[in-house]
């Protein structure tokens, strides 16, 4: 096994960079080994974002290196969708243990580049250190045709709360930790990479209109919703739950709480939340479904004060936090 | 004190947004707490990149949390100033131990502010984690009207070789290691925060049809020729040292080899090697004068293999290797 520290930095760059950086496109003229890079604006209006991860926290027992690469621009290619945003670009920063070994590199480049295919993204660069406790950051632009790219405040009593994506498997993680977890096939499946819609981004670019709030999931759907409550300041009635797998069905033996008490748990399924007016329902959901994004009406936003209510009854859903832990 | 770990993700997140994150401008629409931010494009060609630092690396004994703010940002304008850029957003990603004081962020949250406001570059965004070797990602999106941005190779023989910035202060801490560049005043000065000049950005729009390689020195002005050199296959000779503090010369009693030595070590001078085709050097330098840009013309691009020449003797100035050190 060798390790980057035998390899040194030009070489672990060199190794990276040929798995994973795209020469320059048509019409641009700067490529690796070159820090910046050059594109013409492909949309009226720029999207762009960073997401940084500390490895340990992507890390499940049963994600692979190359699953952590997926995730990691799976996560920051979100940020950009929900905000109707088509991601074009990105850098990744990468700091790594010079005790790591190469395999392990070229997994993450492996899955950092597959993720970049399948999402239409092109990785342009990056920066790679010396990190004691690995991380990774991602930054991405993407371009859109909204006027108002809708952001997460906005939500009005009378509007609908529409979820898409699938929900279940991170929130047994959360709920349950990752040694039963790991015993369930499902949750493994559900868990080890999830992936965004990026056809979302068309969606929200032909009906900006409508959506008065728009939020990825990354963090549980339970504290997405109500973050866009708090900063809506007004509640989040919850009527359906969203997409499960049918295994989360049986495992709670129908009972809803139980059911809703695993959706609203987890994190990083990258789903979007929208918040859409009344009026304009119809013609997101016929958006939604041209594209085939599953998605489902989970509630809608009332005069109560902030917080999500089930049963008219107030949910706290857990979430991690970085520096508390959950 | 209290500790991030005492306060919390989310209370973290609003000290370090409260003192960095711009507010949307006229005509945008998203802000903090939204992860990801529009803009529109600010001119024909976008420039960007992603510069990421362990903070370690960057703690030299005499710099602060805020030197290190500043150094940061420092470092990722200058990728974006050297392509013909101008830098126009940053958004920066955090690793911070969870034993860190508020007091250390709040200072680097300052550090990073005032490199924004010097450099007229809005933070509008990031994103915090708990890292136990912190680190400090820096992604920024830049304009240019350059049709054909400069890239790191292209220098052809007969070219001239200008070299923008000052340098020797950070050549002494690399050669003769921070105890005894600790006790030299002039050395700390001139290495505790370096600046980019940002107008450069000016100078190779107007003239970007006779720089055939640009490249920013931030691994050290030897790696920077020797690269561009590399890249280009030609060899690179060098005539006049550049600028560089009197107390250089009077440190090596006006030994030219000893200036050599100091000038093309070290790194995060974040100055600009052009090499600029001979027949627009009167136009290049013209330009560098009206902004009061300080530069030296260094030497030339001759036939010769690869490498740096000084008197017809190759020169092999030392650099840093991220994973195996010096």
């Amino acid at each position: 096994m060798t390790t980057l520290g035998e390899l040194g930095e030009d070489a672990v760059v060199d190794l990276i960079a040929g798995r994973l950086i795209s020469p320059p496109s048509l019409g641009e003229n700067l490529g690796h080994p070159d820090d910046a890079r050059d594109m013409l604006p492909r949309g009226p209006r720029i999207i762009y974002s960073m997401d940084a991860y500390r490895v340990r926290s992507l890390m499940l027992p049963w994600r692979t290196w190359r699953d952590i690469g997926w995730m990691a621009l799976t996560g920051a290619v979100s940020d950009i969708v929900s905000k109707g945003g088509l991601p074009s670009v990105a850098m990744v920063g990468l700091g790594l243990s010079r005790d790591a070994s190469i395999e392990e590199v070229e997994e993450l480049a492996t899955g950092l580049r597959e993720a970049g295919e399948h999402y239409g993204v092109r990785i342009t660069g990056g920066d790679t250190n010396e990190g004691g406790d690995p991380w990774i950051a991602v930054s991405v632009i993407g371009f859109t045709t909204c006027k108002r790219p809708p952001s997460r405040r906005g939500a009005k009593p009378g509007d609908t709360v529409v979820v898409t994506g699938l929900y279940g498997g991170m929130g047994f993680v959360a709920l349950h930790g990752v040694e039963k977890a790991g015993e369930l096939e499902w949750v493994v499946k559900a868990s080890r990479r999830t992936s965004v819609r990026v056809e979302v981004a068309h969606v929200i670019m032909s009906t900006y209109r409508f959506i008065h709030a728009s939020m990825d999931v990354s963090d549980g759907l339970g504290y997405t919703l109500q973050h866009i409550s708090a900063l809506s300041g007004h509640g989040i009635a919850l009527k359906k739950p969203p997409l499960h797998p049918p295994e989360l069905d049986e495992y709670c033996r129908g009972e809803t709480s139980c059911i809703w008490r695993h959706v609203l748990a987890g994190g990083e399924e990258y789903g979007v939340v929208l918040v859409v007016d009344g009026g304009g329902l119809s013609t997101v959901v016929k958006e939604l479904e041209y594209y085939g994004v599953p998605y489902t009406v989970v509630g809608e936003v009332v005069e109560s004060p902030p917080g999500i209510y089930i049963d008219g009854v107030k949910a706290s859903p857990p979430r991690w936090d970085q520096f508390k832990g959950w």
